[in-house]
């Protein structure tokens, strides 16, 4: 196999790459400059060399702490519980929130041998209890996906908060702002009903 | 700039891929395994290095030949003139060539300041002079893309090629295998009524 087959079998194992689109990006980096290539290259290589889980909220961060964890401004009372490190990232990009994370590292899903073991929530029962400096959590803002695998692991999570002060929430469903009542599926309209604000 | 970072902006450079497809692959890449990103890593790095154009008909090789200039059982009689080499792999791929290739390395376009100077074409035509085994290229199929830039490039070949012996002919227009016709745009269904073929 020449090393073209080879480097457009490889990407085309990346998602959402098909054998064409690999076949596509092969022959953009033939014409692109080296020192792209190296770079890439490098980066490639010491990927996962250079990252870790933050020891606190799990969450790949290069150092010990993440960014977000080792941040005193932010505040420790609320935590937002995901299901993977990218989601943080998309809603750090709101810039709306301004309390700590917990990555669960998955979601509870038996079809996949999936279970609560499998998952961080011992760490994140571990963060409720005040810390030295006596810092509280006090509310709980489950943001799995709304997939039937989030439903469960949020309703797992209620379960086991609900004999602590904890409060715990979740984030809202309903219509994608600019979105057209046309175009939503029943499921989403009907939540968003149940869901609907009082606006006077 | 985090690694993360980093790789997310290195892949969004890449055709086809934005900020968001890019930030999948990299959390994919963070839970593959490390042979695979080495792998990868090495190929992209190998990759320029390793490639070079085929002396004859330019199309990217890892020899001073490509396997089908080299390639004895191939019609010397035939040559197919594509735009770029990733054509060569898309024509073969049919199954149906026997012939030769030549790689133009583009198509005329005054717009992106290209001119049939910068094309191969000056090697084409040496390729029509009988070799020293006295081979002769009787036809030269024109298979640039159906597109202003393509057909512009394929009417400068005919006007070069009409003083000589080559027969010179172009690649079907007309409706995709398993189109419908509701779907198909005006231009291609014109050209696929002029181009109609008996069947009985």
């Amino acid at each position: 196999m020449t090393i073209l087959d080879q480097l457009i079998t490889g990407f085309s194992r990346l998602p959402g790459v098909g054998r064409k689109s690999a076949a596509r990006i092969v022959y953009f980096l033939l014409k692109a400059d080296t020192e792209y290539l190296n770079t890439l290259s490098d980066l490639i290589r010491r990927l996962k060399p250079s990252i870790r889980k933050c020891t606190v909220c799990g969450t790949y961060t290069e150092s010990e702490l993440c960014d977000i964890c080792a941040d005193h401004r932010r505040d420790s009372n609320l935590i937002c519980v995901v299901e993977e490190s990218r989601d943080v990232q998309t809603i750090e990009a709101t810039g709306e929130f301004n309390g700590r994370f917990h990555v669960l590292g998955g979601v509870i899903s038996p079809i996949d041998g999936v279970g609560p073991e499998d998952l961080s929530i011992r760490k994140l029962l571990a963060r409720l209890t005040p810390d030295s400096e006596g810092k509280v959590v006090r509310e709980i803002i489950i943001a799995t996906n709304p997939t039937i695998e989030g439903d469960t692991t949020a309703l797992y999570l209620v379960s086991l908060l609900k004999n602590t002060d904890v409060l715990v929430s979740r984030l809202a469903l309903g219509l994608p702002v600019g979105g057209d009542l046309e175009y939503a599926d029943k499921l989403t309209l009907s939540r968003s009903l149940k869901g609907r604000t009082k606006i006077s």
